[in-house]
């Protein structure tokens, strides 16, 4: 894509209230764009609907929406740019903008870094600090637990293991490393150059590892082999922070549970619930092989009422909320502020969908 | 001090099982050195004791310990240095070796850093992340609280106030940093040079703010309207890193509650409980003024169960533990080994008691 036109008319067309401010902000910063808001229903895909008439599309360049999309290209015959607010596009593979097309379609994959890598690093403290024991002495109104000192061994050179280094595992690391802690990462394809190593994808500005220079080592794979290679490196806290594939499905079963066993590792999942073994993990948390677990992701979800997983011993569950932001809109709308900066310099855009890859 | 004699004698007195790794590493690393080890009772001072006779101090040069003196300092009359393993000397300021002697005393002030750091980044995200109802609702095996969908507001762009810029305060500014915070730093004294901005004390290698780059802004005063000036800095998360003094006793107080009440701030407290004037933070924390606090010192200590403080709304109350350090002797003798690399090539040594100054 070139620097596009001259003049930019976007349609704005997310669900909920207006954002004015950051309308304005944008509007003052491209004084050459102009910007419609318009709020469907979440789920609304412009087929039909007299607020909303399809012709508002007829002069748009640049469509910003999670899902609502023209019912064909046809509709929309100016567009060359749309900028999805969901961080993928699995849910509009089978629009005829996607599969026939070449419109740019951009994603705001990469928003969620920091907060859940809060979540991370907040529950790893929660458990090693022992902070939920010492809430509970809290509500009795007790000073301490009779004979205990709680004692806490700092995370100063403990070594962080990251599973999947995408924008979340960057943050995570970035913490990690501010902790004092080693860290190395695990990846599908290796990463032997810089290039490699760097992030493309939207990055929050002060956050995150752009050019991947934190990890100490970095390990590669897809085999068992090249997986226990890295799980056998001493790692105190592993991050699962990969997406769930056919590879990746309980890639963390028994096996893996013994190799961690030997350094007693604390294992944190913010991915998907099914990448663990999730019957194999609550039998080491029972035996004593890892020190812990936190997750925020389950198999199934929600978890049932009943299911072993909400008592297992030194384990933190919930319920899939570390990526409930209440900064996501101003993020997403700061990936297209960035993409809006590079596309009147004419540079590249960033978190461009790849059509053959599917993400 | 100068280079110290071609061989020292040390003489290692602390309670306990001997840290025989630690003693074989210092032996390896300084092979001129002798190291002898001898475990005192906790408050043994050598008046006397059949096991442990004064006489051992006859050709010592270092004495590392932390209560444990010769009585007069002609019972040691080559010693020229003293490592202590408490943080302060206050407990040996009537002792003739403080009072009537140049030996050089240092102490391991800056080892707790790190761990203290992670309890309050840990209590803060705890509250931010409303991690203690989430504990309730995995207690009670039970996926969500009806329609609440625990949003957080991540730390990106949040601003954290350091009251008192120590090795703790240091620490927990790099961890902020990290988070995508801005930092802004109150001191006592100006900090309007790049020196005096540094920490001279020991720094846990890989943690803290060695040259005081953190902050984007620095405040400094003792009065009442400079505090102010600082509080009115829209702070998200204040912390108190500062000792107790007459100067600092009750400091924020009710005019200071309300200050805060304009940016609604989340207040940390790990020196001591009577920094703040705590009937007017449970006050404040009643009335909403500011989003919530975590203390892990109270006024008085232990707190009364009936104490008003266990149950203030949006309140962690921990039972002064962040500082129960499990690699606490490692870390002393980690000043200790700095020193003793220092003495060998002739510099200063770092952690140096001012006997004027008092610490």
């Amino acid at each position: 894509m070139g620097g596009g036109p001259l003049k930019d008319k976007i349609l704005v067309a997310i669900p909920g209230k207006e954002p004015t401010e950051i309308i304005k902000h944008l509007e003052k910063k491209f004084p050459d764009i102009e910007i419609t808001f318009v709020s469907p229903a979440p789920d609304f895909t412009f087929k039909d609907s007299k607020n909303l008439p399809i012709s508002i599309f007829k002069d748009k360049t640049i469509l910003v929406t999670f899902f609502s999309l023209p019912p064909t290209p046809e509709d929309a015959p100016s567009l060359d740019w749309i900028h999805f607010f969901s961080a993928g596009t699995n849910h509009v593979v089978d629009h005829p903008i996607y599969k026939d097309t070449d419109i740019t379609l951009t994603t705001s994959s990469g928003v969620h870094g920091p907060q859940i890598a809060e979540w991370v690093i907040g529950t790893a403290l929660a458990h090693s600090h022992n902070l939920y024991n010492l809430y509970e002495r809290q509500k009795e109104h007790k000073w301490k637990e009779e004979g205990r000192r709680y004692v806490v061994h700092d995370l100063v050179k403990q070594r962080l293991g990251v599973l999947g280094y995408g924008s979340i595992g960057r943050q995570v690391a970035r913490l990690a490393k501010a902790l004092g802690m080693d860290v190395i990462a695990y990846t599908a394809t290796p990463k032997d150059t810089p290039e490699k190593r760097a992030d493309n994808g939207y990055i929050v500005p002060g956050t995150g590892d752009p050019d991947g220079e934190i990890p100490s080592k970095w390990y590669s794979g897809l085999g068992k082999e090249d997986l226990h290679e890295f799980l056998k490196q001493d790692i105190d806290i592993l991050v699962l922070t990969l997406p769930l594939t056919d590879d990746t499905r309980h890639m963390i079963s028994t096996p893996e549970f013994e190799i961690l066993s030997r350094k007693h590792t604390f294992i944190s999942n913010i991915s998907r619930g099914a990448i663990i073994d999730q019957p194999a993990m609550i039998a080491a948390l029972e035996k004593g092989l890892i020190r812990g677990a936190a997750v925020d992701v389950t198999d199934p979800e929600p978890l049932p009422d009943d299911d072993p997983l909400w008592s297992a011993p030194n384990t933190i569950v919930t319920p899939h909320v570390s990526g409930n932001a209440s900064s996501y809109i101003e993020r997403a709308f700061g990936v297209l502020e960035l993409n809006l900066e590079k596309r009147q310099k004419g540079e590249p855009l960033v978190n461009v969908v790849n059509r053959r890859r599917g993400y």
